[in-house]
C-alpha cells in the first residue's frame, strides 16, 4: 500500500478505491466525502486548504455538479487526493479532516435524473423466460439484437439502509376470475450494478460506445425491489410499472471508473453479430463478484463479468434514437445471474418461482421476502497491485404493508 | 366578460383561464407569466407592487416552487389576479406589465420530475389491439381493472415548438430475418392530455382518488411522438423504450384545475366494477375537445370526455404501491381516441396502420410523418358563463434523421 495511510485488511475502501458519497454528521450538514477504510474524508475543507477551485463543488450536498464537470476534472481530483494520501508530510492536514464512518449518516449521493433498467444477463432472461413462458423460447426474438430496457421511477430511488414498505396492489393468478387488492405476497429483489452519468449529451446526438468513459462517472450497487405478483398482472402490454416503482435502493458510494481499471474485461462473444452502433471498442465488461445476503445468510454470488450486454453498449443503445443524457442519469444492468444455481440474482430464480425454498442460517425457509427480512448486496472487484476494490453494500429491510 | 380587460373573441386565453407559463424576452430573462388574450402578464413585478410575498416564487424561471406551495396558495394567487383584472382602477399598473405574446419566447414551464404515460382510451387500446393482435381479444385481460401505464423519459420532454429529429434505431418486420438500423419509417404522434403534479407525497403513503385536486396543479397538452417500427421490435417483454424516448412535447401553458370547473364531467360507467381504491369520488372527467392539425389540415377531433380511466384514478393507481410524488411529476392520459374515425388521436389509427392514407389540404397523402411535416394539437373546454377555455397548442416539426 502506498503512502502512510493505514486501511484495515479486507476493507472495501483501500486507497486505490476512493469512492464518492454524500454524508452528514450530528454537527455538519450534507457534503461530499470519500470513503477510506473505516473513515470518511471530508473533502471540501481539504481542497480549500490546498487552494483548489473545486472546493466549491465538493462542499455541495450532492455529487451532480462534480459529476457534470467531466473526466479531466474527475481525474484531476482523484490524482490530487491519491497524491495527498501518499505524502507523509500531509498526514496531519488529512487526519484533521477524517470522520469515523460510524459517526456519519450517508445520503443518496446524487440527484437521479432519469432511471433506466436493462435486462442484460442471458442467464436471468432465460430463467425468467422458462418460468413465465414455459411453452415458448426462453428469449424473445429481439434479446440478442439489442439490450432490452425500460424507464423506472427516479423519484423512488433511495439510499442503502432505507426501509422498504411492502407494496400493495392488484394481483390475479390465472385461476382467479378477477383481481384482488392487497399486500404483495411475492416480494423479491434484483441484484444489479448501476452506472451513473456525469456529463450530459445534446438532444438528438447519439453517444457512441467509445464515448462511455467520457459520460459515465462511476458505478454503484442497486437493488431493484420487485413485487412479482403485481408485476405479472400489470405488465402486458406496456411493461413493469407498480411492481417496481415503490422503491429502488442504491449503495451510498459511487466508485469511479478509474478505480476499476484492473477489473475491466472483455464482454462475452456475441452471436449473432450486433449492429455497428453496438460494436464494442474497448473492454467494458467488469469482473465484479456480487454477494447476496438474506438475513445474514449468503444465498448467492452472481458474477458480473458474464453479462451479455456491457454498459458501453447499453449507453449507446439508450441514446441511439437521439435521447439526451442528463447529469444524474442512472442506468442499471438488470438482474445479474450466472450459470450456476448459487449465482442467481433474484429470489424468483433462486427459489425457482417459489417451488424450491431456500434454508437460511437460522433454519427458517424462504421463497419470497417476509416482513422484517433484511437483504444486503455487496460486490468486489480486483484492484491494482493485487488489492481488492469493494463497491460497499446496498441494504434494505422490509416493513409491513400500510 | 368581467372588468375592463379586452380579449379578442376566440382567444384561448380569456380572463376565466389564466394559465401559467415561463417566458423570456429580448431584454428579460425567464420568469413566470400568465397568458391573457394576445398578451402575457409579467406576474412577479405586479405581485411585488401589491406587496405579495409570493412575488419571489413568481420571479423564478420555473413553475415548480409555485406548484409546490399547494392549493390554498394557487387559489389565492388566482383570486388576486382575477380581482386585479376586474378592477378598473388597477388598469394602468396591469397594462405596464403586459408583454405582447408575439414578443416572448416560451420555455418548458416546469422541471419534469418523473413522467408517466397511461393508456386510458378504450377506443385507442381496442384499435391498437386489433391492429397488432388481430387474432386475440383487442383488450388485454387487465385493461378494465387498472389504468395501464409505464414510465417515460423525463429528460426529453420539450416545449411546444421544439423541432423533433427523426429517430434512428433497430426495426425488423416479421418477414425480415434480422433487424436493420436506420431512420424510423413509421413516425407517429399521440394526442394526449398531461397532468402536472404540484404537491409531493410521502414515500409509502398512497394518494387517494379524493386527493387529486390537492396534488395536481394543472393541465397541459402533450404529444407523445412514437416511432412505431422501433417500438414494435423492441417492446416485448418490457414495454416501450426507444420508440418513445427521443421526444415528448408539451404545451407551454399549464391551465389551472380551477379554470376547468365548468368542464368537469363524470367519467364513463365502468364495468366490471373497479376495486375500492379506484372508485371515483368526484367528477374528474374533463369535457375537452382536442384537434389535430397536420401541415395545416385538421385530421382529427378527439374527445377527452369519454376516456375510460379518469386522471384521479390514474393518480390513485400510480401511488397505491407507496410510490411517492414529486413536484413536477407529469402524467399523461395516453392517446385520446373517440369512437369515430375522425376522432382518433394517432396516425397509426387514422391511417389504419398505413393502409388508408389521409389526404391533406394540399392534395398530398400521408400515412406516417414525413420530414418537414408539422403537427399541432389544440384543445378547448367549456368555461364559466358560456365562455370557452383554450389549452393553447403543442406543435412540433420533423427534422431529417442525423
Amino acid at each position: 500500500m502506498t503512502g502512510w495511510v493505514e486501511v484495515p485488511d479486507g476493507s472495501p475502501f483501500p486507497v486505490t478505491n476512493l469512492p464518492y458519497g454524500v454524508f452528514s454528521t450530528a454537527e455538519q450538514s450534507r457534503r461530499i466525502g470519500v470513503a477510506l477504510g473505516e473513515d470518511v474524508i471530508d473533502l471540501a475543507p481539504l481542497a480549500e486548504a490546498d487552494g483548489l477551485d473545486i472546493a466549491r463543488e465538493l462542499a455541495l450536498p450532492t455529487l451532480n455538479p462534480l459529476m457534470a464537470m467531466g473526466r479531466p476534472a474527475w481525474s484531476a481530483v482523484r490524482a490530487w487526493l491519491s497524491d495527498l494520501l501518499a505524502t507523509e508530510s500531509r498526514r496531519n492536514v488529512v487526519r484533521s479532516h477524517l470522520v469515523a464512518a460510524q459517526d456519519v449518516t450517508l445520503h443518496l449521493p446524487f440527484e437521479v435524473a432519469d432511471y433506466v433498467d436493462f435486462y442484460s444477463s442471458q442467464h436471468h432472461a432465460e430463467n425468467v423466460g422458462r418460468l413465465f413462458r414455459p411453452d415458448g423460447e426462453p428469449l424473445t426474438p429481439n434479446w440478442k439484437h439489442l439490450p432490452i430496457g425500460y424507464h423506472g421511477r427516479a423519484g423512488t430511488v433511495v439510499v442503502s439502509g432505507a426501509d422498504v414498505v411492502r407494496p400493495s396492489g392488484q394481483r390475479k393468478t390465472p385461476a382467479e376470475e378477477a383481481p384482488s387488492f392487497g399486500p404483495s405476497a411475492r416480494l423479491d429483489i434484483e441484484a444489479e450494478v448501476g452506472f451513473v452519468v456525469g456529463v450530459p449529451s445534446r438532444h438528438g446526438a447519439p453517444v457512441g460506445v467509445d464515448d462511455f468513459a467520457e459520460h459515465v462517472f462511476g458505478v454503484c450497487l442497486l437493488n431493484d425491489w420487485s413485487a412479482r405478483d403485481i408485476q405479472a398482472w400489470e405488465y402486458a402490454p406496456l411493461g413493469p410499472f407498480l411492481g417496481k416503482s415503490f422503491a429502488t435502493s442504491v449503495s451510498p458510494w459511487v466508485v469511479p471508473l478509474e478505480a476499476l481499471t484492473a477489473a475491466r474485461v472483455d464482454g462475452p462473444a456475441q452471436d449473432p453479430p450486433v449492429l455497428p452502433y453496438l460494436r464494442r471498442q474497448e473492454p467494458w465488461g467488469l469482473d465484479l463478484t456480487l454477494e447476496v445476503t438474506w438475513n445474514g445468510t449468503v444465498v448467492s454470488r452472481p458474477p458480473f463479468a458474464g453479462m451479455y450486454w456491457t454498459p458501453d453498449q447499453q449507453l449507446a443503445h439508450l441514446t441511439v434514437n437521439g435521447a439526451s443524457l442528463r447529469t444524474g442519469d442512472l442506468f442499471a444492468s438488470g438482474t445479474v445471474s450466472g450459470a450456476g444455481k448459487a449465482e442467481r440474482g433474484s429470489f424468483l430464480e433462486l427459489s425457482w418461482n417459489g417451488s424450491e425454498p431456500l434454508t437460511l442460517g437460522d433454519g427458517s425457509t424462504r421463497t419470497f421476502l417476509e416482513d422484517g427480512d433484511e437483504v444486503a448486496i455487496t460486490a468486489w472487484a480486483p484492484g491494482a497491485d493485487g488489492t481488492r476494490i469493494g463497491l460497499g453494500s446496498v441494504t434494505g429491510r422490509i416493513l409491513p404493508a400500510v
